[in-house]
């Protein structure tokens, strides 16, 4: 049996109680960390926190390599965890397919996603957002500016009055995490077809998940002159905010009332 | 303090350990039942797990007289629980609200989410969701066939490519939930402007977040004629299944491959 467990967002208490139990009951325990990573908690505050051993995997150890996990599962209960929720991303599908194919029974135990915190903390709610996007750091996309991706996604969501979740590139292997302030100065330097997005209203949501948020909602060229503290960062462009949205970005996050609808 | 705590999915062990040690450590605990619920666990289950007593409050006693809970939220450490994650529909961003013109300090504990869980166990991208959309009862909604909402919202995600999470309605106090049959058939009887929906794909989940999750894909009409157990039930409309999706739909939902994408 290969159980996916989701660690959710912070640190050792983020799991679920069922996930707690399927590791605590595992014959093996296999964590990487290159999709995504916990910042409150190390593989050695899990382990401790479980009390059980942790084999770290890494992006070779899964894709190319995935035998020592495939075999543990094949000879009793293995599972496989990582930060938010474990199949929310296609890494980890391949994982679960690989397994399937090999007749080894899969489960999954889900993790609090960074999308349903997102929309939480912010007051913009589930159903009125788009799909998301991710913002790469530039030196990797291989272009200038921001790839057309992000700024289609986000405009396309507009059109239709839909909040965009963008996540901030991750090389976890390295410890760089993408801060919501740079990413709000690549937009306000972007050139939009359609948008000046420095005038136009950003929310970051900073350490969602942990037990001190940072939620802040300005201009987004404003946000890119701040700055946030400790990983992981989001950032939030709302569509159109209906009457409650606009109260919650107001009274949680500090929008200035004339970025925001009159209610 | 007043803490908003997510019960997540199923039952008892749905709930974070944050959560769960949250309400081990509140001096008052309210739940409400009426916008979703747990179907693995009662209130009851709830108490005795955690050793705590727990007020349940109806819709008018959240909504109408939130006095009880924001009084013991001034008083001391209250924390109000509800399946899935506590924020992510408007309902109790109200009573957040309320309690921060209190001067009432607030804080989000989260859950797991439905639209996390339909994405992990369908193997359809998270980011490749366009906004979801909620399925009525008909004697609820006051038509005939189904709302505009419901049709509009999956025609304008597809031709983005986009899939559709459709909700579908619950009135937990009269203990009576959508399934997912009924919505297909709904579905296939409607008289899409551009879709006849019968021919085309659908997923069904069947109790996510649960030990034994169903998820099945079919043509619509072929899941109108199925039953899928006990709730809760989810219905997705897949958009334009890339190839890895469509690889996890085959192996995990019993996708017909002549509904799928050629790989």
């Amino acid at each position: 049996m290969l159980t996916f467990v989701g660690l959710g967002l912070y640190d050792e208490d983020s799991i679920t109680r069922e996930g707690a139990a399927a590791i605590a009951d595992a014959d093996a325990v296999f964590a990487e960390e290159y999709t995504s990573t916990l910042i409150g908690a190390t593989i050695e505050d899990l382990e401790d926190s479980h009390d059980v051993s942790i084999e770290r995997r890494h992006r070779a150890g899964v894709e190319q390599e995935p035998e020592p996990i495939l075999r543990a599962a094949e000879d009793g209960d293995a599972v496989f965890c990582t930060a938010g929720d474990t199949m929310i991303a296609t890494t980890h599908v391949d994982l679960r397919l690989r397994a399937a194919e090999r007749g080894i029974e899969t489960r999954v135990v889900h993790g609090v996603t960074a999308q349903a915190a997102a929309s939480s903390l912010t007051g913009l709610q589930n159903y009125r957002f788009g799909p998301s996007t991710t913002l790469p750091f530039p030196e990797f996309h291989g272009a200038d500016g921001l790839p057309a991706s992000v700024t289609n996604t986000i405009e396309e969501n507009r059109e239709r009055g839909l909040h965009t979740l963008v996540f901030l590139d991750i090389k976890a292997a390295e410890d760089r995490y993408m801060t919501a302030d740079r990413a709000a100065s690549l937009l306000a330097d972007s050139d939009g077809d359609t948008d000046d997005y420095g005038d136009q209203l950003g929310v970051v949501v900073a350490r969602a998940g942990s037990p001190e948020p940072v939620v802040a909602a300005d201009t987004i060229a404003a946000l890119a002159d701040r700055s946030f503290g400790d990983p992981l960062h989001l950032l939030v462009i709302p569509g159109d905010p209906h009457a409650l949205e606009a109260d919650a970005l107001e009274a949680f996050a500090g929008a200035p009332p004339e970025l925001l609808p009159d209610r």
